[in-house]
């Protein structure tokens, strides 16, 4: 990575507050001075876009296997990385991204995928392009459903009951407790104000040096 | 696999005359009392034939890096096994598929992905489920070309020129030599009779005795 760029991701459940945070973060590093890319996934280019659309929404009566998801998922991950990421370190941006690698491993573990054939997966297309720091945001599912319900939006994976949402919190805290020294688990139950200042602190402390 | 069934795949460049190849065979296999499903690759199913069409049409402008084409292979041959190979064989039927692996091994190699990558997605996809038998049609791909003209039809591969030809002739040779027991070469300039008759042989004396 050139100096000065930095790969940070954003993971947690449905309702976690992603979007919200990505926002508070992206303003707060302009007004340090960085330049800021914001972007998501799956999706983030032109055809990342497309294999989201086909994932996400696959013909009437059609369904994907946990293995066929996984490598849509990747597909849309390597033309990401290609496009937008790592020109983006070329130039020694930040990038921002809502969901990355992990939640991969996380939606398709629960869907039945054993995680050695999802890493292998990974690791072929996220090659050296790992996440500097990777913040996972969580709470417990009964607190956050509110929230979802209150949002309106729906897809496949919000249409899906409690005991799911239980599980992808487990999921990701599996993932923080195997890779501390990359992740770091932030309270979602906290304000938007607060939650943005835990960040923050965990930006400083964790990348202040890189 | 349950007895009876058979899974036979065709490879081998553009003009090589995988298709005539495969309707005799079918009509041959037909004759003998076997249930044979003719099929594809790239496609074979819905959800594979969208994933061929995103694959081989990217919307103007933009291109598939190796690594992402060979995604989108596996996911539709992860489709493609899921739903059509291994049901066929647990009725007991052959299966005869125009591409399968070895094409994604040849051509995303010769674009430049490297094969332990290729062949750890491979191996997650098709499991156990390998071929048969393998029957790879070669030919110089000068004498090929006259055919490949009178044909008309055209895709991303037949675009390219005779040295890429060559490439894939060659990857395909390569394939066969690795894995001799699982692949016969034919030569693919013989006459339709002739290539039929000696596929037949190559099944005989292979899969006589599965």
């Amino acid at each position: 990575m050139i100096e000065g760029g930095r790969f940070i991701t954003l993971e947690g459940g449905e309702g976690t507050g992603k979007s919200t945070l990505i926002a508070g973060l992206s303003d707060a590093l302009q007004d340090r001075g960085q330049n800021v890319i914001v972007t998501r996934e799956p999706g983030g280019t032109k055809l990342a876009e497309e294999v989201r659309a086909l994932a996400l929404n696959p013909p009437a009566g059609e369904t994907w296997s946990p293995l066929s998801h996984a490598l849509l998922m990747n597909t849309a991950r390597d033309d990401h990385l290609n496009k937008l990421i790592r020109p983006a370190f070329e130039r020694g941006d930040w990038v921002l991204c809502d969901r990355f690698a992990d939640s991969t491993r996380a939606y398709q573990s629960i869907d039945g995928q054993d995680i050695e054939t999802l890493l292998k997966i990974e690791r072929a297309v996220v090659g050296e392009t790992r996440p500097d720091l990777t913040l996972i945001l969580d709470g417990a599912p009964e607190d956050l459903a509110e929230r979802r319900r209150a949002r309106g939006t729906q897809d496949v994976f919000e249409q899906k009951d409690l005991d799911f949402h239980t599980k992808v919190r487990e999921a990701f805290l599996e993932i923080a407790e195997q890779e501390p020294d990359r992740c770091a688990v932030i309270d979602a139950l906290q304000t938007p104000e607060q939650v943005l200042a835990a960040a923050l602190t965990e930006i400083d402390s964790r990348l202040g040096d890189l």
